[in-house]
């Protein structure tokens, strides 16, 4: 065994980076025996130097991160900082000066990914993040790796703790949105301002990351199409409930069924209660990919917090040293099939609408007619009504995103239509 | 891109090579830009050459093995084949002329894994074999290298499709265990002789290997505790749904508290209907891991059949190909921690234990004391009786393994206990 160690520089040492710090320290011994070498920490790089850091020597502290990434003794860069900038810079002048990277930054990842494997693969240097989409679970390196031989077609994902969360109080409790969104705020789940999380944006960048290594192509975070979740009601949960499904917000990327494109895509999302992801409780996330020889895969875990996600950041940090004792590198980037990304009105699922009509005879026949014209089957219809007004719940084949489109804007059109209360789609069946 | 490709030997063309065989012809161009160069069946060994095999070239068909894996031109030998011998000798004569191998073995490796790999490693090859433990499912990958910088303390795993068909037919429709087996034979998931499934042999192969890459140490076959599922009853089940839990044959690997020794067992347990493992339906595998950064990890998809074994082996084969390319090789054996296996006796977990009593007064007194000697302590206690018979049944705390054996045995000294109607582990609480 090599005694020379390896020489780390961690960037940020926030909830992540502390945790990664804490655990190169309390397991050592177990991580040189992994590595085949020792690990040493050999700096870290912080915007405020005076906070106290529990087990790391004040000695090995900096605000100077470019100077500690130039040093040209480190040989793995571990970015937590997160955010486009600085991070970028950093791993980019890391690289140029001798250092692997592992990043949890699933923002910079899914902007620039390409980029940055670019200049990895140019300087001869890995670039690891699994730490970057749902947290601990072991979900980019399965993918890249373990179905390398395989062909993925789809991936359904709750790939967003916060929300997932929100909607298990709301299917359990039977609670509101803004009810559920207070309690995930009170214990820790949801950050003051939620937008990134409740809006989608969070889940749309890991959807771009996964959707890339999914099918070997390249899937910018503009190319994914994004609804948030806020619009969710109690009575949307009752009516999925009467068709035996929960609502989650899912990441979901899929090959078009020709082969020859693929759409990737955020949105609240109606699943059978039978469906694996469906019993994916409070704040966990879960993956669950569509094979064409594996099958039905599902992969579960907590998404985020320090310690999970520090785990993900210490197996890609073992990976790296080894392939630097090996004088290798991993699998880098991937996307050779250079498949299009559809726009959103391609993609073809299920939708539950739920319209609010005059309680009148003929309207049923009105409201199909427009399904009819617009090339939208319908599936089931449940009609409720009193006192003159009614309610319409349609659930449709399968059809383009397109001509539901086309479809609820011509309902809304109609005089005895008086509001479209919720478009849904349905998945997973 | 280098041009020349590299040369596989399979050695078995049965459900599973078959499909490997398919899916290098019909996925070539994907698997040359996944490995960086192009893969080529350069030799079939199997035991009938004279059976039709659709899409391999019959001229790369041979019988004799050996000189196949000697030929010194294979870059990797995918075994196929099962069992120990001659699936051992030619993987060490792969390893002597120049091969890497992939394997699906999962008894071979299970009761030779350590001499295997040392011979890997003498000759600088790879030995993979995600396909041994749960087929489809990424588990072997996941463990050894996502999970590289974390601590595992737990893997309660359902290895066993055929058992856990079973096991959910009799959940769910109440059936006793010979109508379940019969048709799970019925439906090709059990064998004409099942004992490898229900008597847990199969099961406790993956035990040890998973046990072994858990805990970077060596579990034998033979320190596996194994108990069958032949005699849960209906009436087990009805008990389990009292309790709010479900019952699974499942292998359990644990780190002792004090992390000085490790244990391995097979038997059937009762579970919490909430913990992720009790929704795993049909003949679906799963994998619950506790990491101590990770936290709770589960692993799911299809456990055996043809195409899910394939994409696992065929991942395996483009990760090895790219390492011969790289001229590296993989993360081999690693069991460092030298970790003792502690007998059965030592296991401490919780316990559901049925017993047939007289019905008369001060039986429960004499039965509670009997657990208070062997120092066993009674979580609940159920008893319903009728015409001078009775039925109790108690919940234990937890308690060492041999603490309630000990208890049991002293039970049936009772002359008021007819009978010990049943003893099940209660786990993953």
């Amino acid at each position: 065994m090599r005694t020379r160690p390896l020489k780390v520089a961690l960037l940020g040492c926030g909830v992540v980076g502390s945790e990664v710090a804490r655990i190169m320290t309390t397991h050592a011994d177990d991580l040189t025996a992994r590595i085949g070498a020792p690990v040493e920490l050999a700096g870290v790089a912080v915007r405020r130097p005076s906070k106290v850091r529990a087990g790391i020597d004040p000695a090995l502290v900096t605000t100077d991160a470019t100077a500690l990434v130039k040093r040209g003794d480190i040989d793995v860069v571990v970015e937590v900082i997160g955010g486009i900038e600085p991070a970028r810079t950093l791993i980019t002048t890391a690289f140029e000066h001798g250092a692997s990277v592992v990043s949890a930054n699933k923002a910079l990842i899914a902007q620039d990914g390409a980029a940055l494997h670019a200049t990895a693969e140019q300087h001869g240097r890995d670039l690891y993040y699994e730490a970057a989409v749902a947290g601990a679970i072991p979900l980019i390196r399965p993918l890249r790796e373990s179905l390398a031989g395989d062909k993925v077609n789809r991936v359904l994902g709750i790939v967003n703790g916060t929300t997932n969360f929100i909607l298990d109080k709301m299917d359990s409790t039977g609670a509101g949105y803004q009810e559920a969104l207070d309690e995930a705020t009170a214990l820790g789940y949801a950050e003051a301002d939620p937008t990134a999380d409740v809006e989608g944006f969070d889940a749309a960048a890991k959807a771009a990351i996964l959707a890339g290594i999914a099918f070997h192509t390249r899937v910018r975070l503009d190319d994914v199409y994004r609804e948030g979740m806020a619009d969710v009601t109690a009575a949307d949960f009752a009516s999925a409930k009467r068709m035996g499904c929960t609502i989650k917000l899912l990441a979901i990327c899929e090959r078009a069924a020709d082969g020859g494109s693929v759409t990737a895509r955020v949105h609240p999302a109606m699943i059978p209660l039978s469906h694996p992801l469906a019993s994916v409780r409070e704040a966990y996330n879960a993956v669950f990919v569509e094979a064409e020889a594996a099958g039905q895969l599902m992969f579960y875990g907590p998404g985020a917090g320090g310690a999970p996600t520090a785990s993900a950041v210490l197996g890609d940090l073992v990976a790296v040293c080894r392939n630097k004792l090996g004088e290798a590198t991993g699998p880098g980037d991937s996307a050779y099939t250079q498949l299009p990304v559809s726009p959103m009105g391609e993609v073809v699922t299920r939708y539950h609408i739920s319209l609010d009509v005059a309680d009148k005879p003929g309207v049923l026949a009105q409201v199909a007619t427009v399904f009819a014209e617009h090339g939208v089957s319908i599936d089931t219809v449940r009609q409720t009504g009193k006192d003159g007004e009614a309610s319409l719940v349609v659930v449709t084949h399968r059809a383009p995103d397109a001509a539901l489109s086309g479809t609820v804007e011509a309902l809304r059109r109609l005089d005895t239509v008086r509001g479209v209360a919720s478009i849904m789609r349905v998945e997973g069946e």
